[in-house]
């Protein structure tokens, strides 16, 4: 069990190398073992490219017959139209792999159990739950959006101990340290697309590029209802401006609108609701047609306050920097909240330091945002076994 | 140098079941070990009795002599009218312990290093610095007041993720959950006296009460220029109201002052700053000439902001619960800070998990809190060795 878990830390390891290149697609990692040795390994690398599974098999440097296959997903086993590659079950069965340890069922319905059958039925023995919770969070964005075609909201505030996000004259660079914007890079990579207020454009001329490895640079989207953008943004401006798309509304100056559409700067109009705000049913709608899997909201307040209120988002993830500011820019305005038990309640809630920050982090609703591998986050030890008996 | 890390780890577990006693005296424990085994324990149980050193030797079951005695404390090597007990180095020298190990000098201007030295002048040998940190931080208050004169000032807050108090109906009750609230149990045990604004009596008619162990009942101060307490106030009714001390100003109305007065209660009138609200340094100055040297800050939000804007804390807990409120009441409202440079920066910032809450803590200054001691804090390693030195 103790080699299981170490194996498969490997496998999420190399998993984890994916980020940000195989989006919508999940992240997986793949490591072969004979006589308790790494014989193989591989992940997947980027949409469109060879599952992990087969690269652990290709990669491996002795034959791949009777070794235990590490996997932090369960293994395809579907051919659909527009698939670009072959179920990884038939090479897996083709190659006599003795033995499958994977930590999830795959909640694609198309697998869902599937995958696991399949391998039973030819006489491969599979262990399912090692590291189930790890390898949940990993692909979080996959898991919401493959169950229900709506993309990952991930809500991210850096903010100080009291709760602004910046002091009363818009000052707000930097709240946090680098080690923190470091791994606010981290999030942007995983993330298809990142949004922000026009708000937040005017105050900060913000750039929200990925400076970190190659990964693919997010679309970068603006709510801006009367296009008060400006043509020096660096988002307009800058090598990346084919990847920055304003949201605006019907009420916007049709001139402005042709002028930055003229610039080659995609615009699209959605309509508002009654709050005179972007109608977010409507954003998700269209970042769905965009192939837009996950969104990464960075601010300001407006926004945040916004798709808390509506209940639109998955996972907050708030840096604290042990400062104090006193009334200033709240990271979150009004929630039309009067009692406490009305207050918003995140689940399945982590902290830890970063630089000199605590990063809290928290789930919505973890049963909408994992759906069948919800039961994985709430009680860890046997539940994902019976969980798989159930698609058994 | 593991065996001195169990043992003074014991003499702060020791010094620990004094919480609530020692005041204005530090908790202290000690132990006395010989050939590698314990052969005597002791604390300072209540300010007055004997010190924890003597305990230990009282209490040893075999003859001290050679043994070395363990101390979170530099032993007490003076004598002063209304000192309750002869100079523990006495007691030690005469006993012929071998070796003496403590933690942390103590900043006592009678002491101050003269303990150490009394003890190596009869050939005693000190190793100072084991478990400094842990030493320092438990007796803070101790610390502060000793080097300053000035009480330790303590705020607790429990707060949602956004930094709010209170829905804006005012409703309270409760953010944080049980097991946060045993903690501020602790903290007020800890503490010689708790304040509230008049705010918070009139939202939450709090009791204050120490509900755990057979601690001393802290003093209830509240902050309340014009006497708006209602008779019906559980501070003024309950079985401890010789406890609560109303702190109010000149412009309350003297039938009501009286009227209070006739039925017991204390109220103090201090003067107003020019912000209208009561001085907190005549406060502080208060709460010296009744013995106070620690004082626990519980709300609302306008005593903690008063608090921090003037910088007169010492410690701030913060009690994160795992939800959002939206606009309501704000922890800390407004410091007149326009930017972030400006912005309060807690120091020695900690955190933990208490229940399903996240407590941050940390200090305003800890070069004023903790004085000579501060550099413990700062760099645990040689520094304490160091420190010493400049004292031998």
């Amino acid at each position: 069990m103790v080699k299981h878990t170490v194996f498969m830390q490997r496998a999420l390891e190399l998993a984890r190398m994916g980020r940000g290149y195989t989006s919508p697609n999940p992240m997986v990692g793949a490591v072969l073992v004979k006589n308790g040795r790494i014989i193989g390994e591989g992940y997947h690398e980027r949409y469109g490219d060879k599952h992990a599974e087969v690269r652990a098999i290709e990669n491996a440097t002795e034959p791949v017959a009777g070794a235990t296959l590490y996997c932090n997903l369960e293994p395809c086993c579907h051919t659909i139209p527009g698939k670009k590659t072959p179920p990884c079950t038939h090479r897996i069965i083709q190659e006599r792999i003795r033995k499958v340890v994977i930590s999830t069922i795959d909640p694609n319905p198309y697998v869902s159990g599937n995958g696991i059958r399949a391998l039973r039925a030819a006489g491969i023995e599979v262990e399912t739950g090692i590291l189930a919770r790890e390898a949940t969070l990993l692909n979080e964005a996959y898991f919401k959006f493959i169950q229900t075609g709506i993309p990952f909201i991930h809500l991210k505030i850096a903010q100080s101990l009291d709760g602004r996000i910046a002091t009363r004259s818009g000052d707000s660079r930097w709240i946090t340290d680098e080690t923190a914007r470091q791994l606010v890079q981290e999030m942007r990579r995983g993330a298809d697309a990142v949004l922000v207020g026009i708000g937040t454009v005017l105050a900060d001329n913000p750039r929200l590029t990925l400076r970190i490895g190659n990964g693919r640079q997010p679309y970068r989207i603006v709510l801006d209802s009367h296009l008060r953008i400006p043509d020096t943004a660096h988002l307009l401006q800058d090598e990346y401006a084919e990847k920055t798309i304003i949201i605006t509304s019907p009420d916007a100056d049709s001139g402005r609108r042709q002028f930055l559409s003229e610039k080659g700067i995609r615009v699209e109009v959605l309509n508002k609701n009654s709050n005179e705000f972007i109608d977010l049913g409507e954003l998700l709608e269209f970042l769905k047609s965009q192939g837009i899997t996950s969104l990464l909201v960075e601010g300001g307040g407006k926004i945040f306050t916004r798709f808390v209120q509506k209940q639109l988002y998955d996972k907050l993830s708030v840096f604290i920097a042990p400062i104090l500011i006193g009334s200033g820019k709240e990271a979150i305005q009004d929630l039309h909240i009067e009692r406490l038990r009305d207050a918003f309640r995140l689940q399945h809630v982590t902290f830890r330091p970063v630089g000199h920050q605590i990063l809290i982090e928290g789930y919505r609703d973890i049963q909408a945002t994992f759906g069948k591998l919800a039961e994985v986050l709430e009680c860890s030890q046997d539940s994902l076994k019976k969980l798989e008996q159930s698609f058994s």
